[in-house]
């Protein structure tokens, strides 16, 4: 393929994604911050950081120099949603306008309240790209079978991602939702949260499943309210994801979810770990406040984690509530 | 509450809502089969089969002769679907036309492809409801808290229904779609056990949670084709059960796809087991055929349950034609 492709985030979707792609182009630049992992990519064709058993495919090529992407046609940003805009900075000296700018980060900018794709079309104006997918990154890496969503605001945009990005093994279905997409991706953390706390806590299974249908349903109601389609919810960037972040053990959001419930608070800075979900609920709170949505899920979330109180309490309002 | 009501079958769903109700009735007349288990509940107050650390609720009294539900305004049938057409016959005998029937069983009737609810509209006319929620027995039994769905096609049986079982800790919604609460309780047995193939295969998460994506969406179409409402399949009935069906470990179909997915076979008769989504799938396969509906999911589950065919031959066939 003719494309020039870059991924920047050499962390564990980064990584997967780039070793997919690479079987469809020349060469795949992944851009690493740190020096020493870009040469150990280069030196010995591992990742070691990530993925010390995997071998990544030899057209897969490290650099910590950002102006090496300047000839990506397509650029991936694989990195934390707290890391955007100044990632973005930097690219804007670099790239030009044209650049397609692909995201894989779900998260909200707070208080700003703009999506990762608000952010990109502030320095690269139309020109980007959502991804998002029941995807653990592990099972792309190990080249199993996935599908993921993309959208975005040109047609054509989405069917050179698409091009670039489907192989045997990984599927991509394209959906006209950019608002939809991004919001399935935020969503489903509070909800995987939501979750985790009620796991944490022991609460039992028909109520975690008729609070996780409630989150559902919420998510489609928010989606409306910006516009989005309701029938990106029922998408694999929607239901898809939402069910797997929130049921399964793998996910990062569902795990601080149960610790909370079990009243255990993560030190993130010392962990150096980044919980999506949680930088997000300030933002969707806000979001539903000015949209008049009263969310019992969103509520439960910000009621246990940020105003900690006790997840019984927050429990047994949620349960009084919900319908 | 004046109302007389009556379960039939004290399995483990009959058992746990019959305890249920007998807070908010003088007392439940609960009908079981054998003798024996009669004798049991009426002698120590424990269902000694389902529950033999559950102390039933004194006012539950256990009967085997029908002629004693001919009081009851409203009958729960909680017998496997394959016994519902016997047991309406004999309740018809008995029983007055106005008698409210709710149903909560999950079935198709073949080769006549009619749904429990048309079974007891052949006998009681149009004075039916549907419950369906993700509502496992034993917990319901425990008293935890729990959502249910009801439906009917009289606005005010539902509400009749909804007054006998709603407890602080069991909640009733009423939805209007009856067609769609019984399509999605008999969908999401063949959900489960696509999942359970999956899982007894080893099939990673990103593809069973995007089988699962493309489940979901078909339940949708086929309950759009009947003429119900999507709406539903958002609802605790549709969603919620069947997330729940799919992923827990406690869901009998979804163990039965793990064992096919295995290539082990069970012997139900042997087992005395019986799996309401096993009996669905020709069902299910002639819906789908005399509504032109092409669900692939339902062709695997056809393919591997009843043309025996090798799962992984299947899911191959399943992930080449999925988007």
């Amino acid at each position: 393929m003719a494309l020039n492709v870059g991924v920047i985030g050499a962390g564990a979707l980064g990584t997967a994604i780039a070793q997919t792609m690479s079987e469809n182009v020349d060469e795949l630049l992944l851009h690493v911050r740190k020096q020493d992992l870009c040469d150990d990519i280069n030196n010995t064709g591992y990742n070691t950081q990530y993925y010390p058993n995997n071998k990544l495919n030899e057209n897969i090529k490290a650099t910590t120099d950002i102006n090496d992407l300047k000839k990506c046609d397509i650029i991936f940003l694989a990195i934390p949603s707290s890391a955007f805009r100044e990632t973005l900075k930097n690219l804007k000296e670099v790239l030009e306008e044209e650049t397609i700018i692909v995201t894989t980060a779900k998260g909200i900018e707070y208080p700003s309240l703009k999506s990762m794709g608000d952010l990109i079309s502030e320095y690269f104006d139309e020109n980007y790209v959502a991804l998002s997918g029941p995807n653990f990154a592990s099972e792309i890496m190990l080249n199993q079978p996935t599908i993921t969503n993309i959208a975005s605001r040109k047609a054509e945009n989405s069917q050179k991602v698409k091009e670039v990005l489907s192989t045997k093994q990984f599927k991509v279905k394209i959906i006209d939702d950019i608002k939809g997409i991004e919001l399935c991706g935020v969503l489903k953390n509070i909800n995987a949260i939501a979750n985790g706390i009620c796991e944490g806590m022991n609460i039992n299974e028909n109520a975690r499943y008729s609070i996780l249908t409630r989150g559902f349903k919420d998510t489609i109601e928010i989606i409306e309210s910006f516009g989005g389609n309701s029938d990106t919810a029922h998408e694999y960037c929607g239901f898809g994801d939402l069910i797997m972040t929130s049921t399964s053990s793998e996910s990062r959001n569902h795990t601080l979810g149960i610790l909370y419930g079990q009243r255990l608070v993560i030190d993130e800075a010392a962990s150096g770990i980044v919980f999506e979900g949680k930088n997000s609920i300030r933002a969707v709170r806000d979001i539903c406040e000015n949209n008049n949505i009263d969310s019992e899920i969103v509520n439960f979330v910000y009621d246990v984690i940020i105003e900690r109180i006790a997840p019984i309490k927050a429990f047994n309002k949620l349960w009084e509530n919900i319908e």
